[in-house]
C-alpha cells in the first residue's frame, strides 16, 4: 500500500504530470460518453472519473492503471436497471450508485479473502466473445443517438455532425499516427496525439454547434452540466437490495476481469507484477468512492491505461493529478461543455467499441483448439440473443463446465518396470515388464471429490482376473481430500471382497501425515504402504514372500 | 440398454419376484408419505411409484436401483412451489408435474451429452451437510401432522397414534433386527422384516382407526384414494416455465446425485460398475414417465434400493414386477387405504429422515481435513437458514470454489540435475546442481485458462538476474489450451524484452502437434524446443555453444 510513494523521487514527476494532464483530457469526453451508455446524466461520468482513480491509487498494485468509467460496465449498468427505474430519473441514479456500492463492498471483501485467483476464471476465448458481443450491443444502442434522435425522426444537422465525427475518427484511427510520424513527430507523441483524436473531434463539434447555432436547429446537446464537486453520501435503499444483488455481483466480476487484464498486460511491459488481491482491494475502494460521490461502476480500461502508460505515467501519482485536474475542471464554470452534441459523443463511443471487436482470437482458436473457438461463438451468441448479464453467465458456465470436465478426467497410467532398472513407466509408452499377479497404477493428480470416483472406477476397469494386488503409486498426489479418503476406503472394501489387496506406494509426506490421522484407512487397508514402487514390486511378486498370498476365503 | 434382459435366465427369477413384492409393500406407504412432504394428494405418490421404475429399467445401468419418490426431492418440490400455487390445488399438481418434466428432459439431455461426470461435483461433506439439513427441515415440517393437526390445536387421538407409531418405529429400528435374529431368523430375513416395520406399524394404525372409530374423533386420515390407473398427458403450461426452470434444474441435480450415490454403493457390493451417462438417461426417462402420469420428481433412494438388493433383486425385472403389482393395487378397490391416519404417516417420515442425519462425516472430516468439516457446517447452515434450494446452491458454490482454487494453484518445481546422472529433480527436495545462467522449471499440470497466468507469474517470480534462459519442462503437461498459448506468447515477449529466452523441453506429442499448428508460438519463440531436459541443460550451459549467447540489445 502506497509503497510507490515512499520510494518517490523527482525524476518520476515529469512523466506523471504529463500523463495526468493527458488522461484528464481523455476522461472528460469518455466519462460523459459512458454516462450516456449507462443511461445517466453526463455529469455522473465526470464524478466517476474523480475520486475512484485516487482511491485505487491507495490499494492497487498497478503503477499505470487508470480507473474510471468503462464501456462494458456502463452497458451492464444500463441493462441491469432497465425496467427497474426510468432512465435519467433520480431513482435510476440512486440505484446505479447502490449497485456500485454493492460491487465495491464485494470486491473489497474478495480482496480481504484473497480471492484474486478468480480473475483466471474466464478463458480468453470466452472473454473475447463476451467483449465482442458487448461491443456490438453498445454500438447498436448508440445508433439512434448518432443520427440525432431516432431512426424514424432523424435530425439532419445532428446526423451530419455524428456521421462526420464517425468518419473523422475512423480516418484518425487508421491513418493519423502514420501521418504524424511521417511529419517527423516522435513515435510516442504521434501515438498519444492519435489517441487524443476524439478530444479534437469533439472540440470541433462544439465549435460547429456554437458557430452555426445548431442548438436552434434541434441538435441534441449535453446541456447544462452542474459545476461544483459532487455531494458525498451513502446510497442506501435496502428495499432494492435483492433485485440489485445479482447484477451487482456480475458487474463486480467484469470490473475485476477488465481491470486485471489491462493491469497484467501493462505490468508485463514494465517488467512488474500484479497482485490480484491488491487489485481487488483497489477496485473495491474505487467503486466505494464512486458510489458515495454520485458515480457509477468504474474499472481499469486497457485503452485509457495504455494512454496513461504511453504518456509517461510512472506511478499512481499520475492518477492523483488527474483527480485534482478533474476537480478543478468541475469547480470552474462548466458552460463550455453544454453545446457538445450527443451525436458526436455517440460517434466516439462507436469508434471506441470498434476496438473491442476481436475476430483474431476465434480465428486463431479455430486453428489451435476448436472447442475454444466454439466457446467464443456461444458466448457471443449468448450476449446478442439473451442479454449482457446472461452472456456473462453463459461464459461462466462454459468455463466452469470445461474446468469440471477437465478435473474429472485425471491422468492415470498402468506402469511396469523398465527391465534391469528401478524405473517404472507407462506400459502404453515404454517396453516394460509387468507381472500377472500385480496391477501397478500411477495416479497423476490430487485425489479429491471431483475425480475420486473416476479413479476408483478406473482401478476396477483395469483389473484382470489374475491380479491379486493393486498398488496405487501416489508419487504425483499432493492431496487426498475427505471424499478421496472415503472413496479409497470403499475401493479397498470392494477389492477385498474379491480377494484382492489394495496397496499404496510413494505416498508424499503431507499426504501420509493426514492418512495417519485417519484410522479409517490405516485400520482397514488390506495391503501395505510401500516407500517406493520398486519395494512394492519386489515384495508383491516374489513367490516366497508371505505378503503375496491372498486371503484364505475370497468372497 | 436392456442387456440384462438378453442374458436373463430362470435362476434369477425367484430373487426378482421376491424383491418386487417386498418393494411394492414398502412403496405404498412411502409413496403416500413423500406425496405428503411434497404437498400433493397421497395418490400422486402411488402414481410416481408406478411407471418411473419401469422407465428406469430401460436405460439405467444399475441392476438393483429402485426408482420412486424420495424425501429430499419431495421437499424441494414443496419448497419450490410454495408461493406459486396453493398446496393441494390442481395448479399445484400441474406445476409439480411440469417441474418433473423439465427435470426429466434436462437429465435425459445431459445423458445424451455424456455429462455423467457432473455427479462428482458435490464433495461428500457438502452432500452430507445438505442431506442432514434437509432431513431436519423435513422432520420439522412433519411435526404438526404428527400431533394430529397443529401445535395450537392438538388432536389427542391423532397425536396418540402418531407418537406411539414414532415410538414403535424407533424401537423397531433399534432392536427389531437383533430380536428377530435371536429368535432364529436368518440375517437377511431379519434385516428385511425389520426394514418393513413401517408397513406393519401403518397397518396397525389403520386397524386402530377402524376399530376405535377414530375418524369420528377428528383424526385426520388419507381419505379417498381414487382407484384406477393415472390418466396420461403432457403437463404443458409454458407460462410458468421461467419460474420453474431454476428449481427444476436444482431438483434434477439432486435426483442425479442421490441416485448415483445409491447406485454406486450397491454396484460395488455386487462387483458391478455404474455408467453415469446411462444413469442420466434412466433417470431422465423415469422422470418423464412420472411427469406424464400425474406424479412428481422421482429418483433412486439408497434405503429402498438397499431393500431391493437385500430381498434378492438380481435385475431390473424386480422393478418391472413392482410396477405390475402397483398397477394391480391401483386397479382393485383402494378403500382400505383411506383410514390410514396422517399422524402415523408423519411418524414414518420422521423415522426415515432420522437415518439421513449424518454426524459421522463431519466428525471424521474434522480430524482429517478441517476445511471439509467447515464445508459440511456451512452447507447445513445454508439449508437451515436460507432454504433448501439455496442450500444446494451454497453447496455447489463451495465445491466449485474449492475446485477453482485448486486448479489455480498448479504444482511448479524448479529443477536441477542430480550430479553425474541425466535425472532432473526438484531443487527443494534433492541435492541437485543448477547453473546461474539457467532456470529449469517443471510444470506439473495442464496449462489452461485457470492456471496460465499463475504459471507465467511464477516464472517471473523465480527468475534471477543472472539467468539468461528459461526452460519450461512440459513432461507432465497433457494440454495447453488457447488461453495457455496466449499466455506463453506473452511470457515469451516479456522475457525477451529483458534479454531472456524462453525454451521448452519434453513437449508431449499431442501438445506439440497443436503448437506446430499455431504459428503464434513457433514464429515468436525466442529459444528452442528441446527433446529432453538433459539436452536443454547441456546446450544452454556450454559456454562455447552459440545458442547460449543473449540477444545483442536487451531492453
Amino acid at each position: 500500500m502506497l509503497s510507490w510513494l515512499k520510494q518517490y523521487h523527482r525524476d518520476l514527476l515529469a512523466g506523471d504530470v504529463t500523463a495526468g494532464i493527458i488522461v484528464v483530457l481523455m476522461m472528460v469526453p469518455q466519462g460523459m460518453a459512458y454516462a450516456l451508455v449507462a443511461g445517466l446524466p453526463p455529469v455522473a461520468g465526470l464524478y466517476a472519473s474523480l475520486l475512484p482513480a485516487c482511491a485505487y491509487a491507495l490499494f492497487g498494485s498497478s503503477m499505470v492503471q487508470s480507473v474510471g468509467p468503462m464501456a462494458i460496465t456502463s452497458l451492464m449498468t444500463a441493462s441491469s436497471l432497465a425496467g427497474l427505474a426510468p432512465a435519467g430519473s433520480e431513482l435510476y441514479s440512486a440505484m446505479a450508485a447502490q449497485m456500485t456500492l454493492i460491487a465495491g463492498v464485494v470486491l473489497f471483501l474478495c480482496g480481504l479473502l484473497r480471492l484474486g485467483f478468480l480473475a483466471q476464471f474466464l478463458s480468453r476465448p470466452v472473454l473475447s466473445g463476451f467483449t465482442s458481443g458487448a461491443a456490438l450491443v453498445i454500438a447498436a444502442s448508440q445508433f439512434s443517438t448518432l443520427l440525432g434522435g431516432s431512426l424514424k425522426q432523424i435530425n439532419l444537422p445532428g446526423a451530419a455532425i455524428g456521421l462526420s465525427s464517425l468518419l473523422l475518427l475512423w480516418l484518425a484511427r487508421q491513418y493519423l499516427m502514420r501521418l504524424l510520424k511521417s511529419l517527423g513527430l516522435a513515435g510516442k507523441v504521434a501515438d498519444i496525439l492519435a489517441k487524443m483524436a476524439p478530444v479534437f473531434v469533439l472540440a470541433l463539434a462544439i465549435l460547429c454547434v456554437l458557430l452555426l447555432n445548431l442548438e436552434q436547429a434541434g441538435v441534441q446537446v449535453v446541456g447544462k452540466v452542474p459545476s461544483g464537486l459532487p455531494a458525498l453520501g451513502l446510497p442506501l435503499a435496502f428495499g432494492q437490495m435483492r433485485e440489485l444483488l445479482m447484477p451487482s455481483l456480475l458487474i463486480g466480476f467484469m470490473i475485476f476481469l477488465s481491470s486485471q487484464s489491462a493491469a497484467v498486460s501493462l505490468a508485463q511491459k514494465r517488467g512488474e507484477r500484479i497482485n490480484g488481491n491488491h487489485e481487488l482491494l483497489g477496485l473495491g475502494a474505487a467503486n466505494l468512492a464512486s458510489a458515495v460521490s454520485g458515480g457509477f461502476p468504474v474499472t481499469g480500461s486497457i485503452s485509457r491505461s495504455a494512454v496513461n502508460y504511453t504518456a509517461g505515467a510512472n506511478t499512481p501519482l499520475a492518477s492523483v493529478i488527474t483527480t485534482v485536474l478533474m476537480a478543478v475542471l468541475l469547480s470552474v464554470p462548466t458552460g463550455w461543455m453544454s453545446p457538445l452534441p450527443l451525436s458526436a459523443l455517440a460517434a466516439t463511443i462507436m469508434i471506441a467499441v470498434l476496438g473491442m471487436l476481436d475476430f483474431e482470437t476465434p480465428r486463431e482458436a479455430w486453428r489451435y483448439d476448436r472447442g475454444d473457438a466454439l466457446a467464443w461463438g456461444v458466448t457471443l451468441a449468448g450476449v446478442l440473443l439473451l442479454g449482457v448479464e446472461e452472456g456473462v453467465i453463459v461464459g461462466l458456465l462454459l468455463s466452469l463446465g470445461t474446468l469440471i470436465a477437465r478435473a474429472s478426467r485425471p491422468h492415470i497410467a498402468v506402469i511396469g518396470r523398465i527391465p534391469g532398472t528401478e524405473h517404472y513407466r507407462n506400459v502404453s509408452r515404454y517396453a516394460v515388464e509387468t507381472r500377472p499377479e500385480l496391477l501397478l497404477l500411477r495416479v497423476d493428480a490430487a485425489i479429491f471429490f471431483g475425480n475420486a470416483e473416476r479413479i476408483s472406477d478406473s482401478v476396477l476397469e483395469q483389473l484382470q482376473d489374475s491380479q491379486r494386488d493393486v498398488v496405487l503409486v501416489l508419487s504425483a498426489v499432493n492431496q487426498i481430500d475427505t471424499t478421496g479418503l472415503y472413496t479409497l476406503v470403499e475401493l479397498n472394501r470392494a477389492l477385498n471382497a474379491r480377494g484382492i489387496r489394495l496397496n499404496l506406494a510413494e505416498v508424499k509426506g503431507p499426504v501420509m501425515d493426514r492418512l495417519q490421522r485417519s484410522d479409517l484407512l490405516l485400520s482397514q487397508l488390506s495391503g501395505k504402504v510401500f516407500l517406493s514402487t520398486a519395494a512394492a514390486f519386489s515384495a508383491l511378486t516374489e513367490p516366497d514372500n508371505p505378503a503375496a498370498t491372498v486371503p484364505a476365503n475370497p468372497i
